[in-house]
């Protein structure tokens, strides 16, 4: 019987999505939102996960016309804080426009900076390294990406974030990118990330991908239907955490 | 009486120069060109230091005319390529030039990847990271640089490499570069170097300025003559190792 896992030989580099892949967005939005709005906002309440998916969504949407070529910001923190006001002149959140001054705002958008990361990411992450570069390539800006890397305990050999290419993913230019500062052909790095566009892209400039479903983080009819190529689907493995990642990289060295 | 340090209090990240001042380039080059040489340069004798020496200030003068404006690679791997290459078809050394075939001229030039840090380097890096953000400012390519890290267990918290910002030190670039991807103004940032000229590139910009001895690097004269501003100087602190500063820094936190 052949391992079909015997890629991850040839892979010196593992390239991680950060958002909803490496940390948890939504549960920390949703927690410091509310902790923040002086009783406007319910901890746990349908508002605040409204409020916080809003937000991200509205942050996903510009990445998306960016990385196809539209014009914008290719800060991320200017990105939030440019959503996170046109949410507070809406109908829906304008109750809360007077809550939040200008330092208050500011302070909010640094919220993106200060993600907890899921639960198996510290000790694999940790793991992974001793065999593999373990890079994180992400939308987010580089000091944001240091902050929650600080703050989450990421142990990354590199970040590399889309201002650092002149663009955001799934624009080619950053899996190209990763690929020449890493100085390897693509075939020997493996995207992983929570996001199938994410590995599709990825894929298309010959990556190798590793899949890992996060409860937030596409619809549970992708996550059903997604299979790895020897099932007859499209990616190289799945797991369910970077844990397992760093057990089948160890029995692989 | 007022502590002249209190500028450290300010600073939220520390820049550090790779080679020279975290990393022992001349121990590492000229123990491993003696011991790949098949016994042609003894360890230790004046032949491997000069080698040695050689190739570094092929690189020097090289970076610093591409810094001014001069045509050549960005890339530090083909740089050091091109000066063996080129030593080795020099009367001095061309003894050794059927000594070593492409895939060895190829392994030799990966020395650069795998310098030994100097010993007080990982304690103090891994204690000044916890007041601090701390990261790597250095001409060379960020797979070398990641590769170094690893080798000499160097926890950066960011790698930028001279090719990210299409230049070199001491190209204005560079400093510009950091504090843009940093979020900070240059004077919440100091720059850690056994180099007065590195330093000095850094103090245009606005930099705070941080000098480290090392025995390789900056003549005895420079050495000897150079002061802190509160001795009438020119940076703002000078500390014998990374430990030292670690000792400061947690004095201000």
């Amino acid at each position: 019987m052949t391992d079909d896992n015997n890629f991850l030989e040839a892979v010196e580099a593992l390239v991680f999505d950060a958002f909803g892949t490496t940390v948890d967005w939504l549960t920390t939005v949703m927690r410091e939102v509310a902790r923040r709005s002086h009783g406007r906002i319910q901890e746990g309440s349908s508002d605040a996960e409204d409020f916080a998916r809003e937000w991200r969504q509205g942050y996903m949407t510009t990445n998306q016309n960016i990385a196809k070529g539209a014009e914008g910001t290719l800060n991320s923190d200017i990105m939030h804080r440019d959503i996170l006001d046109s949410m507070l002149a809406s109908p829906r959140w304008s109750y809360l426009s007077s809550v939040w001054n200008e330092s208050e705002r500011q302070d909010l958008t640094l919220i993106w900076h200060h993600l907890d990361g899921f639960s198996d990411v510290t000790e694999g992450l940790e793991r992974l390294k001793k065999h593999k570069i373990v890079v994180t390539l992400s939308n987010g800006n580089m000091r944001l990406l240091v902050d929650m890397a600080k703050h989450a305990n990421l142990p990354w050999d590199a970040i590399f974030p889309g201002e650092m290419f002149g663009s955001f993913k799934p624009n080619p230019k950053l899996y190209h990118g990763a690929a020449y500062h890493l100085s390897l052909p693509p075939h020997k790095i493996a995207m992983v990330a929570a996001h199938i566009w994410d590995l599709r892209a990825a894929a298309e400039v010959g990556y190798k991908t590793i899949y890992v479903p996060r409860p937030v983080e596409d619809s549970p009819e992708i996550k059903a239907q997604l299979k790895t190529k020897k099932d007859g689907g499209e990616v190289d493995l799945i797991v369910k955490s970077f844990v397992e990642l760093a057990e089948i990289v160890e029995g692989k060295n």
